[in-house]
Formats: C-alpha cells, structure tokens, sequence
C-alpha cells in the first residue's frame, strides 16, 4: 500500500444508514488498494460490538437500555419510528440487494479496513473489550486516530 | 483550474440546515477556482430532486409519503415540529436577507459546481433519474466518488 | 508550527457529544503542535456562547427559547428526554472523570486552538459578538473557513 495516501473514517454515529455509508467508503477505499482506517466512537461503538447490551455499572445499564447493542439492531438517523424505519430500510435494502450491515462488517475486515476502538468511549459507556467483535485493534485514542489521520488523504467525520 | 486541490462534499443529510451549508461551502470553494464536487447520498438526494414524491415501488412509497421530495420542503436538522422550524428558519433568513436552498443551488451550478447522485441511493429509494433536476451528472457509486475525494484537498462528509 | 499541515474543524451541531468530540480532536491536534482552527457555525454557535439566550428581534427570541444558550446546556444527539439524556451523560463523564465541556473549551484556548464564529450564522440567528466568549477571533464567513481548509491537512465537518 502506497503511504499518506489512505482514508481514516471517525464514525461517531450509531445510526444505520450512517454506519452503512461509512463501511461502504471504507470498502470502496480498500478495494482501491487505500490504506483505511476505522475510529469507532460515542455510538459508532454499536457498529463493532456483539450484541450484547453495554454496560456494566448503573448508567451503562441505563444506557445499554436504551442502545442495546449489535449492528443488527441500529435504526436510520431518520423515520425509526420505534423500529418500524428500521424495519422498512431492511426491506427495500433486500427487496434491492443490498448488503445488510453484517455482511458489510465482514467485507471491509476481509479487505483489510482497520477497525479502532475510541478507549475513553468504551470507559464512558462502561463497554469491555470482550463485548466488541474479536477483529478490532487495541483500543486507542484521540492522539493515536489523528496519527492515522496525518498520514491518509481523506479524513471523513460520520 | 489547478489540480488535486479542489473539495468534493459528500451530502448524506436531507435536513435543510445542512444542505445550505454543504451547498454554502460548495460556493466558496467554487467562487474560490477550485474544481468542487457534491456527491448526493441517502437523504441528500433530495436537495437535487425535482419536487415530486420518491418511488415507485411500495416501499419507495412510503418513503415517498414520509420524505416528500424537493429542496424547497425540507426541514432543519432541530426544531423542525411539522414543519414549524422550516417555516421560522425560512422567516428568519428572509428578513437577514440570506439566500433560499434553490437560489444557492443554482448559484453553484452557475458556478461550475458538479452534481452527482449515488447510484446505490436511487436504487434503494426508487428514484429514476427523471426525478432529479436537470443538472445532474451521470449517478455514479462510492468509487467514482473517491476518486474525486483522491484528487481533492479538503473532503467533507455532511 | 508547521505549515500546511494543520486542523480545521467545522461545528455545526450544538449537540453536546459532538461539540465533545470536536473540542477533544482539536485539543489533540494542538497537543500535536498542529495549528488548529475550529469554525462554529449555525447550532455550534452554542458552543462559543456566554450563555445567555439568544436573539433580539422575534425570531431570535423564539430562537432563543428552544435553544438556550451557553455550552452547559446542550444535550447530546441522542437520548436527550427533556434533559435526562444530558443529566446522565454528565453523570457518567463525573464518575469516569472525563473532563466536563467547559473546562475542554478552555484547554483548548488555553494551547492555542482559535474559535472562528460564522458571521451568516450570528447575522440568521441574531446573536452579538458580545453574548460570545471573549476568546473568539473576529467573526468571518465560510471563504476564510475555506482558506484555513486549503492550508490544513484535515479538515473535519462535525
């Protein structure tokens, strides 16, 4: 892979459409031989954990009720409507062919995308490493995913 | 126009609030001489629609019914309560004489700024290509997308 | 400081976690020794206020009212229920001793990072230079945003 030439994605968002943008670009980027680097954050968590509700301590619990965790459980940034939004995009994504998250996850890890947990998210949200899926790195942070960002091209923030 | 140092705006939002931004910033950076490209995405797309309800399908339907087309019917990103927010954001910018969403649109068009719609977008939310304004380029996907992004300066994901 | 291979950060949002997230990346990029400039625009205008509500004339006011000013205030993108979502977040960053907002505005002034408010956004939103941090550089609009952009090496939209 050539150097400073790579895409760095900071997802934030725990929205399903936006966590699916942001693994299609990184797809896109790693097909075209780009070095690519994902910083998952805040509710970005949600796209690499297990699926198990977060949380450990009081306010996880709480947080974890309210975010119960796993790819397959994130709704749109628009119309959820309590899942039904969710629901529905589900549909027309397979009515379409689309790629479900899952198996987009599964893409970029098999082109190489680097998955980095933000450490101080993890500690806010009371997430351990075991309730993130085995293929992300060490979690890291601000320092260390603006390191990444210095040397890539394209630094999108999702 | 030099090279490898334009922007190119990914507009993923629909939210009226951000369209103006990301279309403000395409007009600086055009104003500017610098080769500017907006790829529209997900609810972005309907900042380059003509007005009329999305979809033909009965997903795109409903999704239609719930996202009425057109640049001149969306929302702000906060506040919107039915429209209210739309209406008092569009009081305020009228009496601090500020731009509407489809005078600045066609400022950057008028400024050379390119339009291309993700093709993966139209599909999920049955848009034909007829029901985009005019000044459209050929829709496209997230490599043709990143190339641009390769070639830019500054990439923006909004 | 090295040229041309600073930060600019855009913040849009007056959402709580995001003006977090934002503050925290420039404060690591002016750790790094990286010139660091942040444009608040539209809601993240919150983040640079004194705290007092906003606008003089109607709209303003009514402006004012659904967004109070004042970086205390903001709640975050998700969750907020009224205000709980805020109570709790900030109750998980007490017990995880992440450091509160006000005091990471504050190191980030206090290493260099410089706070450009949008003039558009203050002339929209009727807001005063004097109901914004003293801190903040002259307002300015999005063509110097767009020249800091050029000269920096990342530049996020948050």
């Amino acid at each position: 892979m050539a150097k400073d030439d790579g895409v760095t994605i900071i997802v934030m968002s725990g929205d399903m459409d936006k966590v699916m943008a942001a693994l299609n670009i990184a797809i896109g980027a790693a097909a075209a031989g780009k070095e690519t680097n994902m910083f998952f954050t805040f509710w970005g968590i949600k796209a690499i954990q297990k699926g198990n509700p977060t949380g450990k301590g009081f306010y996880g619990k709480m947080m974890g009720l309210m975010n119960r965790g796993g790819i397959n459980t994130i709704g749109p940034s628009r119309f959820n409507f309590g899942g039904i939004g969710r629901w529905m995009f589900k549909q027309m994504m397979k009515q379409h062919k689309i790629t479900p998250l899952e198996e987009l996850r599964q893409t970029a890890i098999d082109l190489g995308v680097k998955f980095w947990p933000c450490e101080m998210s993890m500690q806010v949200m009371e997430i351990d490493v075991d309730n993130l899926i085995d293929e992300v790195e060490k979690s890291c942070g601000v320092a260390t995913m603006l390191e990444m960002a210095f040397h890539s091209k394209v630094t999108l923030f999702i």
